[in-house]
């Protein structure tokens, strides 16, 4: 009962791991923004399975098809529905996992909470749950840059101890994806790879941080006490498989420094109000301030590992369990393109509300 | 456009630090829970500023006041109208608010969203405005507690650089309140009194984090995808004035580790599913596991410095600012209670939305 | 758990009958509306009891105070808590009503879902939790006027057999207050007044309906395909205490016609799209065509009658009740403020809605 | 905007009459529910064009398939996607409504709302759309029978001038199922078909009033003040295309009647609470008092008329339209299902959401 997000521009997302696919339906688009399946595609493939050596090899071509809401190749204001039909369906894969919980994944608690659950592949708990947000996060970036000037980059910042060294203020699309860890530091990026190929040789997996930043918010967006446009972020990603912890601007670091130090000084420049340091993230009492709003968030390492682990099965004995063939050793290169969808979702949602009621 | 929390257990706060007053309506509340204001002040108390010598010195009695809602002291299933008037009104002291920016407050952000701000002690951005959350969070703890059999404790984990040992599976509100600074390690506790007190002497203000158990929720409350429960947690707490982080489980320190050494084996025990380590946190892909739910807030220090600050003036201008009287060293100790409150708020939520769906 | 309304523009009212007050909160209201008591009085004026000899003579003065969400007279875009206090508390004048359920009142229905009530004056269930209503609709109106050029107007248009004869396109609130059953039409006016004291004096009751227009709402309110216009207006309506039915444009007169006759055809004047008739009632396929919205509610008589009547008491025995002393003999001039107030709560909510998606 | 329905039992539809289909995503369904495509058909075989000779002749086979939310045949907990394949994609046969608006239809303020429409076939505000909402009121009957005890009977009561006496009480499916106009009443329903096939030979339309009833609705459900149980029956039945008018109990007939003979006595019966007569309609005070639930519809005649009729062009210039070939002479038989189904949502929606609130 949880599948909907967003209060203006809003999406349900749908599908299982195996069955008739994946899908959302946004609903709440501005008309007339033009919009074919080429505009989304590029996203999925950022997202999709195989796209490397060091992701999940899973085959599915992820191909998107828009079933409503657009004509002659632009939104009309309706629900636009997109899906993507499921191809790798080998439930045998999984066999196992119909009798036996896999640790640190969804599979007890959905038993426990349903009483039922699709056991292939992890069902509704898989991470191709993620298909529809990145398809719906397409529509929104697009929205964001060609009618609000907001460009939202994303990339990893952190693998285990390894980290990177980026520029928040000039880091592009193509800095990420100039290779295959997307991580723009490329020096860091070596090992970065080099320590998930060790991992998937081992059979392990490894986490990290993913950073967001996003450029060209106006000051105004946000909607305080509850709505405020962090808290809104931090439900977006807290909302992601995996993902574990959430910052904002100075974040869990701040609170080693003073007010006065931690404190960003205002000064008008060129007839605008800028602030001279950014550790509040581009948020000011849940609003955004105009400077660029940026966050991490800890994604934990993958539960699969293909080593021998202590677990209980569905009549609750004591049993273990050993995930066989292919594993995603790290999520991190995939959740790139997912948390800026989700980032998207926030501000383009955040830009129309702010709209509603302050706009003239 | 923001001031409405949760989906079944619904909160509307309203108020600024100046004017009527603040408070809080609660709609959907069960039918026939015994309810006075002797179950709301306790916790308003904890709350309140001037309580000690490491708080805020501002005189306010928060007296609480149930408007509508209850009948001869039980709940009539309406909603609950809680009330606190406004004592402390002395708009003179913040006369340079009117026409000057404080750095890192969110003076600018409201007068740019809204092009009017209450600028007297804030408005709506005052930590005040939690008076209505903490009101509404007593009602949900006491449905936890007599309905749910659930516990929620939260304390002070760490100010600044002096971080405290807590046994998260033991720890009681006696522990905690045992000490102004709500941190039941008493050899921490004893150093961050002598930290916060070096702040507020110095006009200067800490930081630090609050971390909260939930103990007792049952196997099955969240709601995926985008409502698990971790998700919602996140929002509640990136809602609170202050906050620059939020953690679960293992957290950022979880990237740490590999999968395997991540995973939380799962065990059978008395006919009940457990698992021996609790990296997840109790929540597994969304849904509450029957492990303590536990997690931290990072609070930046208080902006609000005795020192002289560059900043800006309503009409851009180039100025500085430097805060007169009294300022708040440390948010953390009356930020526990409002940690508890979201908390609760975030539980009897989830607990009314998985009777609806999952219920008999 | 239904005590919000709205999507944007969003109200919560509170209170019982008897205890401390009636109230509402509004969420959303744009900032920089020019808002003061004095604005909200007179809409609650129009709504109070005692206002002549053809209503419940109950004695309250209703006054209006606003607690929250103004500054120096104007909005501040956060909540606008609004508060009026009880004054006349006579539980004795309803003793009876603790132990029997007064015949088409709530009171069983309340007792059966909550398992409690408040029995003193109908508590949540008395007509007095319109108070909320009207005064938010009051904030509503103002702002459909001076921001959007919209009117509304409402009144009574029958009383039992007596119809009046009303021009929708000219009626103005001056010809509804012109008398006190707030029908325009004269002559049905005073045949109106006189069948209600009859009734006032038999101990009896008698409804009608309420016609409301708006005029000036552009073309393109609405929101498909579940919150239509017309559906959100029917909601509205429906919600109000003893509504029984609710009809847009032609409604159910509409079905005597052919397609061909029930058709608005559309003609160009002025460079823009008129119809020459209006049985759409000023909106099709759930969106507004520019030309007058009107609508009419069906009200019950009221349920309480000083005459015996066969009821059962709380331990489901066969019993009588007799309601003592003074009632309302007819609820119609008093529900046109209320009839109002909900109709603009709708239109600015589509306002702004429509603003949000389709806003420039 | 305005395209998903119901609060925990929640129906987001989506789809044009011409593209990819049309469709529906159900959120809060309980699991564990046996559901497979076969539930569905018989409900959307009913809605159907094409069943007989009285109602539109276009096309579809309306073949439903579920794409996620099920397995091994029963419900997950998670939404359950379904789609139905446009067939009947005759773009040619709508060529003028590319550039004239049909009067009474939607076209107009489609294109003034978005400034852009699919004009084919009427897109979004075709009757088309209303396929999703069969669907997923298939599921909330199956649920409200299976597992509340609820059944809802829809009929065809009224055809222009001819009305049908049918018993509230006694009336089943297979008397609706009886005849092609769907009204139980044999003599009645005879004369409405001679009508109906009148009208279709002019090239003309006829309304009327499809009136429905719910049986089994234990006491409780509703949530005042807002959400009573016929507030959202009747926003549910005005959301429906062409429907003008919603009545309850004794809805605009009621007004006639004084207090003292409109009021339903109580009595005590086997224990429980029954009312005598049931002018309230089951439902006092916004909650269901356990009496039979029953209101109606108005529709008006359908827009599409073989004549010539008056309008405008897209630019503005007066013009006439005739619409040629095929048309539905009368809504009213394919309207039962459709208001059957919005019926189910209502319920099912205010089930949980009665049970969240006050279930043990």
């Amino acid at each position: 009962m949880g599948n909907t997000f967003g209060h203006l521009f809003r999406i349900t997302t749908w599908g299982e791991s195996h069955g008739g696919g994946v899908g959302v339906v946004v609903d709440g688009c501005p008309p007339r923004l033009e919009l074919t399946e080429a505009d989304i595609q590029p996203e999925l493939d950022r997202r999709r399975p195989g796209q490397s050596s060091i992701v999940t090899p899973r085959k599915e071509s992820d191909t998107i098809r828009i079933l409503s809401g657009t004509f002659e190749g632009r939104t009309l204001g309706t629900p636009i529905s997109m899906w993507v039909k499921n191809e790798d369906a080998r439930p045998e894969a999984y066999s196992e996992m119909e009798t036996r919980f896999r640790p640190s994944h969804a599979d007890y608690t959905y038993q426990a909470k349903y009483g039922i659950r699709n056991w292939q592949g992890g069902g509704r708990t898989s991470a191709r749950e993620t298909v529809g947000r990145v398809a719906a996060g397409a529509i929104a970036k697009k929205l964001l840059r060609e009618r609000f000037g907001v460009e939202i980059v994303a990339y990893v910042q952190q693998v285990q101890r390894i980290a990177a060294d980026v520029n928040r203020d000039t880091v592009k699309l193509k800095d990420v994806e100039s290779n295959i860890v997307r991580c723009p530091d490329r020096r860091a990026a070596e090992k970065m790879i080099r320590l998930i190929e060790k991992m998937r040789r081992a059979g392990d997996t490894v986490g990290g941080v993913v950073e967001c930043v996003a450029r060209g918010v106006p000051p105004g967006w946000g909607e305080p006490v509850f709505d405020r446009l962090e808290a809104d972020l931090a439900k977006a990603m807290l909302s992601l498989p995996a993902s574990k912890g959430f910052e904002i601007g100075s974040g869990f670091g701040g609170i080693l420094l003073t007010g006065t130090e931690h404190n960003d000084p205002f000064r008008a420049r060129g007839g605008k109000v800028i602030t001279t340091t950014n550790r509040s993230g581009g948020i000011q009492g849940g609003i955004s301030n105009g400077q660029p709003i940026y966050f991490r968030v800890a994604f934990k390492p993958v539960a699969t590992v293909l080593r021998e682990q202590e677990t209980v099965d569905v009549k609750l004995r004591n049993t273990t369990l050993k995930a066989r063939g292919r594993h995603d050793p790290c999520v991190l290169p995939r959740a790139v393109p997912i948390v800026e969808a989700m980032t998207a979702l926030v501000l383009v949602d955040h830009a129309l509300r702010h709209r509603a009621q302050c706009g003239e």
